[in-house]
């Protein structure tokens, strides 16, 4: 359950095309497949992201980055290629095409498993991109710790790097250290330790959904250093000139990935045991968990459990 | 000349250490060497930029980007390493450090290759760091035709790629063209064009110094594509969130370039006759081309003429 589902079940966005069933991190057991299906098979965990479907023709489709195409369907309040409307995950049943469907690697639990479809592969495609996986050594940092955030940090450390959380709440600084794995906090209200920190840092993911500027980060930045926008403000993002020409920073963004980087994805996750901190939501309390979710109060994705499975905890 | 130096001339900034020698273009012939220096001799045709000191010993120096050394000392208004203040270029004599002078090729008129040391290297090396050089065939726009734009016009053909200018002054669609060799002119206030020329671009250089949002520019930029920042605004540039993620777009910034590639530069513009296009300023025309230079009133470089040469055209 993200945020965005919240936005697009209350109309804020004023686009919603009701009936909808929101949920675009989605995972469940192959109960069905179709005749020309080779790579499913029936009682397989399967996982289902954010694309329904896209062109399958253009440059972008054609180098594994079909998430990007103009023709990308999502998978709820949409309209997919026979016309009928998309829908998502808050759903007993799903109904993919297998071009949009990964495998769920067995060791991973599946209710922890399921936001890596969108928080994880947010920040596991940004960071890739720039350069930080099979690299590690690198002091990088995250601001803003949700759903995202989180997930920032846990891949940050699986890849070897020396992990920072930037955060407005000083409140926070226990949850990201001893919860979460990350090296340092710093408050970023407290403009001694920002300065101390001046030029320090290779990488910063923002995930900041609230309108912001990045002057104070690009001045942790490193000359060449990147920051990665993964949240998407709706007022434009201040970036001063000056910080940013004078040590040739980088500024960049990306959403969601592609379902060759979901399965990658998954099998890193497999095999370095990463997962998603989760508070599993019964199907009667999705309002109370809406609510909660519309005011950040979450630790730190909730999971709705569609087919009211026992999960047993290790 | 650069509108810089008639900031720094009239204090605009507030920083201005009198007395000041501004000019950060500089050319001129060796008179004297140093017992150490062996790459020079008098008589030679040298360039001096920006950059008059640096550390020489962080990881910046150590690898040819002693420009963004945090010890960098500007050619003017700013204190060497011996404790004196730096003078700049509007003088009949300067003393440099030999590791920061290059030689400028036989065959490039002094006149048109000088401010190829300020305007001609910050699109030169914002350009390369996008992978423009030696990459042919991109489709790459310049924002903005004043002494920068214009050289990333020449760049741009030189480098080979399809080069559209982008400019909300309709008036410059021949100097655009026909003077400088670009292949498209949009207007931005033509909101029609621009809308046509969505996702159609690799690469834009904005040398805009006014205040200014990227969004209708990012809307032009294909996925993966770059804006490289190489003005700076005094008020922060406005960067929407949403063309940026979706489009895993890049925005950077650029700020002049190293000695080692003043004089790659240099060399190209040698083999490849990329000269700047100049108005020549005698000394007792300073104030008149202040004048001018404040209402960007100039096709496309003043160059200050010190030493009152008679310069031959060809």
């Amino acid at each position: 359950m993200c945020r965005t589902d919240v936005h697009f079940a209350k109309n804020d966005w004023g686009n919603t095309a009701y009936p909808i069933v929101p949920g675009y991190e989605i995972s469940g057991i192959v109960i069905k497949v179709g005749s020309n299906v080779s790579k499913f098979k029936v009682g397989e965990r399967v996982g289902v992201g954010y694309v329904a479907a896209s062109c399958l023709d253009c440059e972008l489709c054609n180098s594994f980055q079909e998430n990007y195409c103009d023709q990308m369907r999502p998978v709820y309040n949409s309209i997919h290629w026979d016309g009928t409307p998309t829908y998502g995950g808050y759903s007993t049943i799903l109904v993919a095409d297998h071009r949009y469907v990964v495998h769920i690697p067995e060791n991973l639990p599946m209710d922890r498993a399921t936001p890596l479809m969108g928080a994880g592969l947010t920040v596991y495609t940004a960071m890739k991109d720039s350069n930080l996986f099979e690299s590690p050594g690198k002091h990088m940092a995250v601001i803003g710790l949700g759903g995202v955030g989180h997930m920032a940090i846990k891949f940050g450390k699986a890849f070897g790097h020396h992990v920072t959380v930037i955060s407005t709440s000083p409140s926070k600084e226990n949850d990201a250290k001893e919860k979460l794995g990350a090296d340092v906090f710093i408050s970023s209200t407290n403009l001694k330790h920002m300065q101390r920190n001046r030029r320090s840092l290779d990488f910063i993911i923002d995930t900041v959904s609230a309108k912001h500027s990045l002057g104070p980060y690009l001045e942790l930045l490193k000359v060449n250093g990147i920051i990665s926008i993964v949240g998407e403000p709706a007022q434009p993002i201040e970036v001063p000139a000056t910080p940013l020409i004078y040590g040739k920073k980088v500024v960049r963004g990306s959403i969601i990935g592609s379902v060759k980087e979901i399965q990658e994805m998954m099998n890193f996750c497999g095999k370095h045991n990463v997962l998603c901190d989760i508070e599993l939501v019964s199907t009667d309390k999705i309002n109370e968990a809406f609510d909660r979710l519309a005011k950040n109060d979450v630790k730190f994705r909730f999971v709705l459990n569609v087919a009211g499975h026992q999960f047993s905890r290790l």
